[in-house]
């Protein structure tokens, strides 16, 4: 007998996460084993409370919604943080959990998702060990963090970098106009690993050498060292763009920003103000024109400028994960796994989503430069293939058409 | 006996500043009349300090040198803040340009930029005609900030615009995955004039009704009066977005920000720090997650997605503004007049550039909600036609190919 499928999206967005929601509806579109596919609203959350979209019809009653679905930013879905209770614990969230499936018919629930959703994927698997369920757990990776372990990269990270490229060379026009020294700090996301804050190396070309300086969170962050760093460029260039990550810290392991008081649910720290942190140090100590610029949120949305090698990938572990789940897999991660930089070369393999909950990736320290201000020629080479392709935004009225996400809105009054 | 020319960029980048570069020298390049154009690289400081290169010789040995040129961010030969002298207090400088022009066999003088660029066309215009000078001086307007009077909008203007909806709308998309109540704030450009951040309102669209609040330097702003409107809005809507320009003022005039300590050399003051001002303030007042993002800098360099109506036109203007000198006129700024909004007809006219010179255009008031926290639906029909249509950013190696700026690189070191 034919059963119905789950999917939900969840964490913080992506350019490519929608395309892996694609990929997922694609493929059971296409699957002789499932029948309709069900959008859980804001993560698990959605099939706790019941809160579904009927994906199946939505494509029926649209020829290009897969199409445009794909190049739309962050989660047609929505989100959440909602992390679930150890069972052993209260298995009340569990209980109810598996019981929709029982109600929908469900074989496979798909969770699109950085580590925190791995761990909600992981637990849902081990649970439906121990109850005898025989639904199907995937977890399909995002993060523009590119941060999980055990998958070469993850989707939304190679339009993530190719947005921080690109607004780095834009920024080093808008730098080298002015005769006048200057100093501009461009403040990039990723509180653990460096990996965004690499990216910008990318904009490096036959006629610009910035960013100059590059400061990851892998390696401790020294004011002393920094200022140096700063006052030797200045010797060579009249005009300095640094990149440094949200989340620098100093030996001791405190953020170097300004206001670091408050913790999200995961215990994650918020971040905000190194860039301006670092600029009034640059006034007060070297006392020369200085900005700096927060990429912010644009870098994780600003699907206008998406890397169409992203999006690919991205549909791509979608579809393969469901595909993979026909087999009867179930506990899995599809992951990407690199066979060739040049040409560049990948193919889809699958995890134990096990392994991947809640550990973090971090830049090798000897893709980082020896005095930490800098990265390696590998790890540009790394990143590069990631960034490559455009995909064919389509336009209406001057500005990109998205999917409609009404049922959000309307969700949310 | 033919004559040569020269040509100069000043005030703050544009993404149409180049195309504007391009047409002027597409069109001396087709002159019967005019000779070489040599570019003064930063502004008029390069005619001061003989500092040029040759346009023509480059247009020579690269066949699409213009059509790169047209769609790179900033100012290809640099820009400056250098502002002319009383030549009635201090004539040196003029006696030093006007020698140059003679030096170099100058039929005409175009400068590319905002009103105080127009402020230094109109002098060198009054000094040419004490002294007897045949040397034709055009201004070419250019300013994102749509603020320059006797033209129906700036060369710059509808880019930016285009940037700033685009973003304001995929920031949406970024905002409403939450059921989490929260508040987005964006700080947008625009010292005195509102034009840019009422570009924000085109992001509404069938779902989008973001920005719900929409602030702009013309109306005196009040605490008070914002956080009733913010607590208002989230009576109906999860997740408000607010839209506020960086130039907002209170009743006396006292700019809303953090710091506005120090002022440029055109007693312009630097500001920073109104959306950080506003998030901390409905932290404080209201109690719900809030972020700010300043649009910064992109807004204005943003190339990869120009309007390329915005593009065309100030090709346009400069291509004009040549042809219109050739025909014995000076002392002149092209501008577009606007015949028809509805189909978008507009063609160009041609002003005295003493008129432009250090005044203001601001968003009339009848153009602003009552409430002063919204834009009227006449003004974003006026802006609608000036976002239209994509340019073909060529891209290279995933990124942006823009013109190559090593000749300001090398100068500044």
């Amino acid at each position: 007998m034919n059963t119905n499928c789950i999917v939900a999206q969840s964490g913080g967005p992506t350019s490519a996460i929608n395309a892996s929601l694609a990929g997922v509806i694609k493929a059971i579109n296409d699957s002789d084993m499932y029948d309709t596919v069900y959008g859980s609203l804001h993560g698990v959350t959605g099939v706790l409370n019941d809160d579904f979209i009927n994906l199946t019809d939505i494509c029926k009653s649209s020829d290009d919604f897969l199409i445009c679905l794909s190049c739309s930013p962050a989660m047609f879905l929505g989100s959440c943080r909602y992390k679930l209770p150890d069972h052993e614990k209260d298995n009340s969230d569990y209980k109810r959990i598996f019981n929709t499936f029982e109600k929908l018919n469900i074989g496979a629930f798909f969770y699109i998702g950085g580590n925190d959703s791995m761990d909600t994927a992981a637990k849902l698997t081990a649970y439906a060990k121990i109850i005898g369920s025989d639904v199907r757990i995937v977890g399909i990776p995002k993060t523009i963090d590119n941060d999980l372990i055990c998958t070469d990269h993850t989707p939304g990270f190679g339009s993530a970098a190719k947005y921080i490229a690109t607004s780095i060379l834009e920024m080093a026009h808008d730098t080298f106009i002015y005769e006048l020294q200057s100093v501009t700090i461009a403040e990039i996301m990723g509180r653990d690993a460096g990996w965004l804050t690499a990216a910008s190396a990318l904009a490096r070309n036959k006629y610009n050498d910035t960013p100059q300086l590059i400061y990851l969170p892998e390696v401790a962050f020294s004011f002393e060292n920094f200022l140096r760093d700063v006052r030797e460029k200045l010797r060579n260039s009249n005009n300095i763009l640094i990149a440094v990550s949200e989340g620098i810290r100093d030996k001791s392991g405190e953020y170097i920003s300004c206001s670091k008081s408050s913790r999200d649910i995961f215990g994650h720290s918020q971040l905000s103000g190194v860039g301006k942190t670092l600029e009034q140090l640059i006034k007060n100590e070297i006392g020369i024109k200085c900005r700096s610029v927060e990429l912010n949120i644009l870098q994780r949305c600003a699907s206008h400028i998406s890397s169409k090698t992203d999006i690919n990938e991205a549909f791509n572990l979608g579809y393969s994960a469901v595909k993979h789940s026909e087999a009867g897999n179930t506990g899995f991660m599809a992951s990407i796994c690199r066979d060739s930089t040049t040409p560049y070369v990948a193919h889809v393999e699958y995890v134990d989503v096990a392994e991947v909950a809640n550990k973090v990736k971090s830049v090798p320290r000897n893709w980082i430069s020896p005095a930490g201000n800098d990265v390696s020629d590998e790890l540009v080479e790394y990143i590069r293939p990631l960034i490559q392709g455009e995909t064919e935004t389509s336009f209406e009225n001057g500005l990109p058409r998205y999917t409609n996400i009404s049922h959000l809105i309307s969700h949310s009054a």
